[in-house]
């Protein structure tokens, strides 16, 4: 096993190897593209799959107590009124009046002015500010033929509020009582004006959020619970858990509905950043939606009991999720006289799981082997077949994606139907039945995966 | 085995279901909710996860020749130029001078004036109506924190311009020649002015395209074959023969770039409609957008060969297949002297694969044991565990829902560890070892299925 050194992972590395390889693209890129926008390309799609259906696994499918939900993206706009997003969702702006561009005026610091060469607008006697005002993150539409104010429509950005909105469809329709959850996943959309740092700030982004309902007397166990079963899930994902840190935020910092909110920090390229933030909410947003909407939305008990639950809400995007496996995964090494690139990838996170690989393509009896086990294999995961190059260019490919296992087919196959089946991280290579390949790997990926670098 | 008497299935019956059973929700419903905008519940959510993921598999997973993308909701707006969305994606609107209201120009005969009682427009003297003017159906917003013409950008109302747009990128990235496609799935949005029959047009809707680039003497092959592939890949997964049905465009009907046309059709209650669109668009997209663009989208090869593709497209909408589903699989029946609710969707489709129920809940043992079969089962497949209620009306609930099968834990399972699994569609109930549940599940969900009432 080669010895894996610490290579510092930039933001400019992870940039690339996504572009090189067709993770992410820079978006409508033939058109100069739109800022702070990206495209995901085959790869960028199918580890983001496993991501999403990882999460709904295990807050759904593994649990009794939590329902899906997926709600649309332009609701009523009443919703973000009750919600305080209308009058409260907003950045300070101000205006230059000499460059005649916007900045953020608590972020005056990172701003260029217009006015090349670029300055910052704060300390140079060209710019004019005005007094700062707020500017609303919601993006703005009209919906319906008509174009006056009563059109006026939002899109999401936040799915919290659709839960919100339709817990006392839940509540009936699927007979739960607190403790219950709702989760959801889809877009959401915030008109960032500093948006940046490729996918960890975008204009629209994929979130995971689940709204955990409990009785007011449980809240707190159910915040501590959350924050434990959040930080575990990367854990057993293969996050090296040096990587990660709880960050209690200062009762300054929290909204002021929320009793308590802590953020999983991730230790991306850019420094410690808020990777999921877990918010113990209070009563706040069944109370508002209940005073604007003029449903109770409350729970009663068969015996009377009346309350309004308590709201746990543990809420991620599946972008900074991404993002986070890249670089925990990243690695350069040496092997032998050759560096390579490799992603350590968690089997289940990567989007490729095995690729096949017959030694030498112009032979026809190891083609057709690897291609009958390329057929058998796919039927049941996502795997590749790749016939084009040298053997060790190829390995050089799976490795940059991430694929944990390359099966190859060689002339000891024609001879004893065995294959040799390659470790991404160890190099390790043995010798397996053809006929136990499925198996084999079935298997693999039920198998608990550290990585190397862990130490 | 009952007999399956054919009973017209109405929207009005499969709307109830949806509310009834938790599938779809009106969307913020408790702010009055907002016209044609529907919230997927639990088992809707499920469902549609199936739908999409069966596409995907088909498209990506089981073929060599097509890659996934998922591309941003709001683009570059001059991707819409080149398109001939701004200019051209629109309907004729006309105004009433005495209501105030608007109408489509081309649907009068749907409209209701704005005055009580409600009459035609077309047909009454109190309306006075403009000349019919073009209305774009793109939904409007701005980006960034300048609020000018030169932050107007859109809502995607269609996901295969971000294909087209990224065909250079796959081209290069992905290593492919044509024929290949690109497959995508996600949201698009539509200001429709006249949205409506539940979830067959609504104002946003979750797209699953894939554009198949092939070289120009190929194109009528491809459009054929893809044609043939999409209708079967709905026989497969069970729709009745008899409500499906291929309609090639008139001439007159198609966009002036397509050289063919087909709507795969499907007969919901509200007539023969189109589920699933195949378009022959020739070079159409690719030239657009190197016209626009400067950046060639052609295909050169080794040889220096050079072409502008063709492109054959697939498109449908996973609310529309849903809404088939349930239509085709909603059925009522007398089954002795009871009567039940049943969806006969296909296993692979329906939302939950089985249920397991303790005959008797509050006997411990039971109970243990159908616990106990439950965890072991939710870890391969979204099962449920149902112990509220009488036998019969647990069964029942689970018809409504679709749930293909039920294994009761009765008091035999206490004596020889078999237990009961009912079927369906059938009622047929067998016994089988406890200990062969999950192996008898994984098989039965790779059967094939027919509906009982394809006759």
């Amino acid at each position: 096993m080669p010895e894996a050194a610490e290579t510092p992972v930039t933001m400019d590395k992870i940039v690339s190897l996504c572009r090189r390889r067709g993770f992410v693209f820079p978006s409508s890129e033939i058109y100069g593209g739109l800022g702070s926008t990206y495209d995901y390309g085959h790869y960028g799609v199918l580890t983001k799959a496993n991501i999403r259906s990882l999460w709904l696994r295990s807050m759904v499918q593994e649990r009794d107590d939590i329902v899906a939900l997926d709600s649309a993206v332009i609701l009523n706009p009443r919703v973000w009124e009750a919600s305080g997003h209308v009058s409260g969702f907003s950045d300070p702006l101000v205006d230059c009046r000499t460059c005649k561009l916007r900045f953020r005026a608590d972020k005056l610091e990172d701003a260029s002015c217009g006015r090349k060469p670029s300055r910052h607008p704060g300390e140079t006697p060209d710019c004019d500010l005005t007094e700062p005002r707020q500017f609303n993150l919601m993006f703005k539409t009209q919906v319906g033929a008509m174009e006056d104010a009563s059109s006026v429509a939002y899109l999401r950005p936040e799915t919290a509020q659709g839960i919100f909105v339709n817990f006392k469809n839940v509540l009936q329709l699927a007979r739960r009582k607190p403790p219950f959850g709702i989760a959801q996943v889809g877009k959401s959309f915030r008109n960032e004006i500093t948006p940046g740092n490729f996918l960890f700030r975008m204009r629209e982004f994929e979130q995971m959020e689940m709204e955990f309902f409990v009785p007011p007397d449980q809240a707190e166990r159910w915040y501590r619970y959350w924050i434990e079963e959040r930080l575990n899930w990367y854990l057993d994902l293969g996050l090296r858990e040096s990587n990660l840190r709880v960050r209690e935020h200062t009762p300054e910092e929290r909204s002021h509905y929320s009793s308590g909110t802590s953020d999983i920090e991730y230790r991306y390229p850019i420094g410690w950043q808020e990777l999921e933030g877990v918010a113990n909410r209070g009563d706040f947003d069944l109370t508002q939606h209940t005073l604007h909407s003029g449903t109770k939305l409350e729970y009663v008990g068969p015996d009377g009991e009346r309350y309004t639950p308590h709201v746990i809400e543990p809420a991620v995007s599946i972008d900074r999720i991404l993002l986070a496996f890249l670089c925990d995964g990243y690695d350069e090494e040496v092997v032998g006289e050759r560096e390579r690139t490799v992603l350590r990838l968690h089997p289940k996170i990567a989007p490729v799981k095995a690729a096949v690989l017959p030694l030498i393509p112009r032979n026809e009896e190891m083609a057709s082997r690897a291609r009958n086990l390329f057929e058998e294999l796919r039927r049941h995961h996502v795997v590749e077949h790749d016939d084009s190059g040298q053997i060790g260019r190829r390995y050089r490919r799976q490795d940059e994606i991430g694929t944990p296992w390359a099966f190859t087919i060689d002339e000891q196959t024609l001879e004893d139907d065995t294959v040799t089946v390659r470790d991404r991280d160890t190099l390790a290579q043995e010798r397996l039945p053809i006929s136990g390949v499925r198996a084999w790997l079935d298997e693999a990926l039920e198998r608990p995966w550290r990585s190397p670098k862990a130490g």
